[in-house]
């Protein structure tokens, strides 16, 4: 099935998650929405922020991404996953020249891209678990905007997906408004740490850790036998 | 055994390969020739073609590399492989300076290579499966220009060798000019395709998949339950 | 245990150290001290050098990281192990920035990090075996300053640690006054080997590799058959 | 949170689902449900069939699988995941005595078991991603009986898990009868399909491969050249 | 394309080297022909030698298997490789039964298998790189009979293949009595080794190793520090 | 170097630990000791416990094997680890024959084995990080009686090793009849809790795991939503 009208979070919620960055938002929401690292960023440097159009495919095969093309909308983040486990190129410039057309900010692979130099000239996000140059059909039936396991983790149609250098995070859709504003009032409290660390404060002291290591036995000797 | 005179593809044809890159001549041969995506691209950007040069080494000894270079020639390739799989650093700067004074192109290797940033700043290209500074032995019988299994694929002396950010293809030597035929091809092709797709047209449209969607039973849905 | 005073080498060693790099000093030890290759740099062209500190985590929690950072010392590198293997993202910015303050050269890690783009701006240098965002707890106790096995090698505190693009090499604190002498002297040599090289000289002339292939029994063959 | 009472499928379907076997439910269930192969058979010849009772763990505790115990009736599987990845043993024999004791049919779990011979010889079926005595803490909590992915599938609790040598297989538990009812149907046409193929005739005449090799131009060579 | 009539090694020949076992022959073939260990064996103390049918599959598809079937005459080895890597599980007990029936000793495969439970039973030897009851399709042409690279080796039609618990070898149709001849001779040698090592001779002293220690510097300490 | 005199536990004690096995160990020291279980048993249902002679080898290079196998007493525990990650098979079956004249209890090997099924008819117990057939070489100096490190452990000539299904776990040499006492009295209790478990008794009772949930906030719920 292919699902043609998803709803969407806010897109200033989706700029205000790009700002926040995965690691904040990750652990705003609990340290739970990780995808498995093996799903890796590859360029540098680049922040993403979108509402998920979920692709299954069969392993080896990309006509569903063809389908799922047609339901992106600018801003949208394409996120795909396969039936059983392959790394085979499955996306490469064209495709990203078409989303890239269509306002699409980038892409979440639990599979291999290629077209590497293409996709980092075109400034086109790409998180994938592999690079690979192997080809691929357009052969077998699949899904559009269906619930899917990407990388270990539930990705529903509409949820804000986050990438970034450290990953890639999914935020549930009706979480978004709730995740930002915590990110954010994590954000705010980092800058006065990391003002506070940054002149010479220790953890030990900025977190209180000194009674709970004493509380643990940790014990200091002078020197070294 | 070294074997000192092998044939190669004309050099007309290499630049042409270099031109289309490994994906585009992946596709051109019937996706065939990939090498193990796990040899991959140590820098950014590069993109190299030229006959190969190979070398069967023992697990932790590049002797027979030594012995390789000497019959090399401006353009060629170095192709190295193993007689069991090791990840030490078989290659480093000193045997990419002199490659280079011979116009060696780059280095394709199922094992281990060191001094990454001096390889860097030579601009030597390299693709390898490991990154290791572990060092190696020269003390082993091995051979030079007898056809190989590198990361999984045969690779006959003289055969082409392109690689680029998407990895290595090996193109049979008789099968060069035909290849390199069918990738320009495809490339006029893609560029026809770019444009369109650039322009918004859809690959639904533009690859006339509609009908195999519709063929494969797949329907669209308004909207998410 | 948190050890307080360990034992540095000189400071102009560890400078000597930087310059010569990770692959000529684990040659200058007889090949020993390399990391497992799997500890990879997380930035390109950085090298660091400097007397360990090290940790020993619980797997998913970086208590004892914090308990660290008062121990360092300009220069120092923080070395940290965890008892059970864990990718979990155990360090970031707000340590970083810590560590920074205080003149920490950088990290080796057994384990994950995060905030890869903000450790990169800061040049803060890193060499883990993972990229994750997934965060970590701060509740268990372990040690500072005690040996801890870190990728493979024993690691004692004030043992010099080499770090660059090929990976890191650890050289025991009594040895790194003769470890750099030696790879000086490697250093030197290899200055005029690179210089014959790039003027052509084979490396099976340099070395006097021709007897021993033939002492192998290695043979030319002019043609492939 | 924990939830107390789950719908589970009926016991007569779940009989059933273990006499059909792990690759025939898979492919009456149009090839989904299979579990990634990393979770493996951690005895031979054992199949199991039962009610998924969920666990989400932090990695390195397994607090709520004690939590979980008393949610168990006879005939379930204990259904294991973490919030990251983790090889830590965390379940043993004590915990196979108790589950025992309440009748629980085996364990799927996506992380390491130990007493893995006590396991075998109380004949406790595990399915597991590693084995590893390493010890874990009874500290963080987690949750019993909510959907959780394992392995890279959903698994709902009251979900049929069926396990064997060949892996794990999870059907929804509204699709149980269904499944079990196409997978008998095909056990039928098996047993048709195993006695002709017994019996000599070749699997391309009995599924009638040769127009399908021929329209794909599969040509026969009378002799290797 | 499929090759109808491949040669073969002599029967009495296969039979000395399912007698000589894995380990012996790639010794007296000069350590060579091994394929990788990640293609595993699937039972215990089973050895079977026989000529490779080979198959190429696209990655998820066994049409090929099945018109390979037809090929094999009784005491062959079917050796099947994919265009791509897949674990999937592409061969299981439907096809073993088939091929059982035309006195085919076993199984080699650089993919996946499922159905172990009944291959086991059926006492049809397998070696492959993974379980896994995922399924396949029937769509996709390959060939029959022509070189392919298994696990890493280039194993050509009528090539002798041995498997035991130790994994797999190809030798060269024309070098098996070759191969043969030499690992009976080991075979003969390791015996009287054997009686000595046995009776309490060191191998220091039955392989004259102490000179060798001597010549490489090792030294002798009465006691640890 | 070669060190012939090493400090041994005492026999007795050698027994106790063989009785408690891994993981009570492994929990009675703490939690520490227990190498990466990439470092497997080969056989079932087999637990060895006596001291390690050690062994550092050049990667594919058992020559130092054969000098260590002279410095074994009856009981000991052959422990091989390798400079650098190799799974060639540097073990067999007519080490295996000599060390057992020699009445060695078993091998720990951070490398590969081979003569597999030999070695399961000897009884002779093998954990290893491979199964391998590929051969090596007599050639290169190593040491035997040093400390190593061995899947991530420091090992030291005449520590306590003990290895069953779960993995291997290694004792210090005075720390061994401690770590025997604390494991046997957590024997004890094991004993009256797998009595109380196998009765029905909850662990969440038997522990007093409720008032934890309780204070980490983990509610119950009656049904699913």
């Amino acid at each position: 099935v292919v699902v043609r009208n998803i709803r969407r979070p806010e897109s200033i919620v989706m700029q205000g998650l790009a700002g926040a960055g995965v690691a904040t938002i990750h652990e705003a929401m609990g340290r739970t929405g990780l995808l498995d690292p093996a799903v890796t960023a590859r360029q540098h440097g680049l922040t993403i922020a979108g509402p998920a159009v979920t692709v299954l495919c069969q392993a080896g095969d990309n006509l569903m991404i063809h389908a799922a093309v047609e339901q992106c909308r600018p801003g949208d983040v394409l996120v795909v996953s396969t039936t059983s486990r392959s790394t085979d190129g499955m996306f490469g410039e064209l495709l990203a020249t078409s989303l890239r057309s269509r306002g699409v900010a980038g892409l979440v692979i639990d599979a291999g891209v290629r077209d590497l130099r293409e996709l980092r000239e075109l400034g086109f996000g790409v998180w994938s678990r592999a690079i690979s140059a192997q080809g691929t059909v357009k052969a077998t039936a699949g899904s559009v905007n269906v619930p899917v396991i990407c990388a270990g983790r539930l990705v529903q149609p509409g949820d804000a997906v986050v990438a970034d250098d450290d990953g890639v995070v999914v935020v549930p859709r009706e979480q978004a408004p709730a995740a930002l504003a915590d990110a954010n009032a994590r954000l705010a409290k980092e800058n006065d740490k990391r003002r506070e660390l940054a002149g010479g404060v220790l953890g030990l002291d900025l977190y209180g850790l000194r009674p709970l290591l004493d509380q643990l036995g940790v014990v200091y000797l002078e020197e070294q036998p």
